[in-house]
């Protein structure tokens, strides 16, 4: 991990693409985030000298004034112009547990009198998710069908999911990998990852709070999860590096897991957003609400500790793995990145500005996450939305 | 699923190469298993049809008396000179938790106050697993590295694993898939396998009783599993299939998981083994012991079961997706599909005949999974061996 900066962060750096000027746009000059308009899976394979020469390269064309400008402004296509699909094939998709309030909060809904274990300050908690069912932004999620033990009934029964939920999160993708049974130190994990993406985790909690014990989430999850198209890259994300540190009394991570990089830049400063548009808000003309808002800086394991610990026991990761960071909520009760902590297990409905009412997802509901790195004085870099409409549960 | 036997069948049917009508052989003519060493994929997602077609002529090619004999002889390669990889491209790897014996004897260890949860009768509980740490038969395993918390420490500790294991399963593979969103009735679910293979789920015990809560096994068995190379048919199995029924008292599967064919020949009686032979031994000259015998006509849930639970919230199954069955054990002591099992968690030692005694795994062991289908006047369908050395943890 690095915090040189080079010319590709110059704030005053503008482009001759118009777009790429224009006030609050996620991908100015000094973003480049990457999509998959083109396979990126050789560009994910390549070492992080490969990446970043590529970056600079791009960077430069791209400036105002580049005397490749001419050159170049054919090879351009609009954003409206593109199909984007998945950013990469991805071949393992394992998701984490980072949000200490997140798990905090949800520990004491599913165990009220235990609800932070005693491994989660050391273990950075993940499980293995579902590849064949992450999809791009845009497409459409069907609510799904599962199995639930309605509230005082004898036997379980089988049915549309009746507390569909989403999870603000961000993916981290894997590019150069590592060979089996070799694990990756944490002072090269950083240079393993490609680049970030928002993340909605789809959540089934009726058939989750039936299934998951003794083996986790399954079929809570793998009905699908939505991926934002563009890739930000860890070196756009540079300027927005924090100091990650314990909160005071807790332990100090094992020393595989410890690193000073990881200590003095292992944070990074990201807002997350959620935004709902009911059906209702769209027929209306309305634009959509936003529900809550949180931080990267506030979760409890870095990247690179993520990494690192996925590895250590010498699983292979390959380019285009995707890291979920788990659920992303502030520390406020109002800063639950799902429904199931807004709404308390359900138990308080949200009222929504036109009146409606959610505990959880209706049919017709739209979910769009948004994430940007924001501070004075330095280029925003915007990650694009993540979104995804739910439709009704099969015949 | 159907049980109407054809021809290839025929326990009285030859063949023209010798080797397949040598006694105990696991692949005789009505065998035909498929293995990669060419890439399966095409084949595995065609419909049954075009797969009972090409195992028909196969069949007949290779029967005494084949007109086609003289042609076909000179592409016969001896399986000692073929390299046989994975039989196919896995994107994503599933295991279940059918052993209803092993969930209950292991369940005892980590909750002995509740093994089987009130969930295990109504659904089959699963988990997803790792896909790029899927080796075929034959690969050397190494120990894994992870963090434990050891007896009496106050603090967990990262190094070798001390109570390395492995799990006797059996492996689905799926042929024709389904589209997101879209569930497959339990009656189409049978024509949606291709066939099965021996899968080794190897266990970092230690690594699991701290990691496991709440999200279920993550780095305790995403280091390495193992895989038989052959992927014996669904249509070979045919003459095994048993009717499959509840013990008297257990609720009935919903109604989404019952059929009259799933009654009538969901079960298959495939007899299952685990051979062990340590470093002593081997440098002894001294053969494989076997550990314990078990069947998967035991299992608690079939395949098709399986199948439609893992579709039935929409998710999307894909040619050469593999569902694991969890471990097979009887319902004796002795017939533990693990040494978590066999040594009653780490407590009692068993006693090889060379005097070696063994807990957990030792480094320099050989695990062999072994499985056959055999009844008198029926031709024997084999797997082939699954089988995996235990390497030292990296320095």
């Amino acid at each position: 991990m690095s915090l040189h900066l080079d010319a590709t962060h110059d704030p005053a750096l503008r482009s001759w693409v118009a777009s790429a000027n224009a006030p609050g746009t996620d991908f100015p000059i000094q973003n480049l985030p990457y999509g998959r308009f083109r396979d990126l899976s050789a560009l994910m394979a390549a070492p992080k000298a490969t990446r970043v020469a590529l970056r600079q390269a791009l960077s430069a064309a791209l400036a105002q004034h580049s005397p490749q400008q001419a050159r170049l402004k054919d090879c351009l296509l609009a954003q409206t112009d593109a199909e984007m699909g998945l950013p990469c094939a991805i071949g393992d998709y394992t998701d984490f547990y980072t949000g200490i309030h997140h798990a905090t909060t949800v520990g004491k809904l599913f165990r009220p009198d235990n609800p932070l274990l005693p491994n989660y300050k050391w273990v950075p908690i993940g499980y293995h998710g579902r590849s064949s069912t992450i999809v791009v932004s845009g497409t459409p999620l069907r609510r799904p069908l599962g199995q639930t033990l309605p509230p005082n009934a004898e036997s379980p029964s089988y049915g549309p999911c009746q507390r569909l939920d989403y999870e603000l999160e961000l993916g981290a993708l894997v590019g150069p990998g590592n060979s089996l049974g070799e694990p990756v130190a944490i002072a090269e994990a950083e240079d393993r990852l490609f680049g970030m993406t928002l993340l909605n985790d789809w959540s089934a909690r009726d058939v989750q709070a039936w299934e998951y014990q003794p083996l986790g989430p399954f079929l809570a999850k793998s009905f699908g999860t939505t991926l934002s198209p563009w890739v930000v890259t860890m070196e756009a994300l540079a300027p927005y590096r924090l100091p990650f540190q314990r909160p005071a009394g807790d332990p100090l991570p094992l020393s595989h897991l410890d690193s000073p990089a990881n200590r003095e830049a292992g944070a990074i400063d990201i807002a997350l957003e959620v935004w709902l548009q009911t059906a209702a808000m769209r027929a209306a003309g309305q634009a959509a609400v936003r529900l809550s808002q949180s931080n990267f800086r506030d979760a409890y394991w870095t990247l690179a500790q993520l990494l690192t610990h996925q590895a250590s026991n010498g699983c292979k990761l390959q380019p285009g793995d995707l890291l979920g960071t788990g659920t992303q909520s502030g520390p406020e009760p109002g800063q639950g990145g799902s429904l199931l902590e807004l709404s308390d297990g359900g138990k308080q409905a949200l009222t929504l500005p036109n009146g409606e009412q959610r505990r959880f997802l209706a049919d017709g509901d739209q979910v769009i996450l948004r994430a940007a790195c924001e501070r004075p004085g330095t280029a925003r870099i915007g990650f694009g939305d993540c979104a995804g409409t739910v439709l009704p549960a099969p015949g």
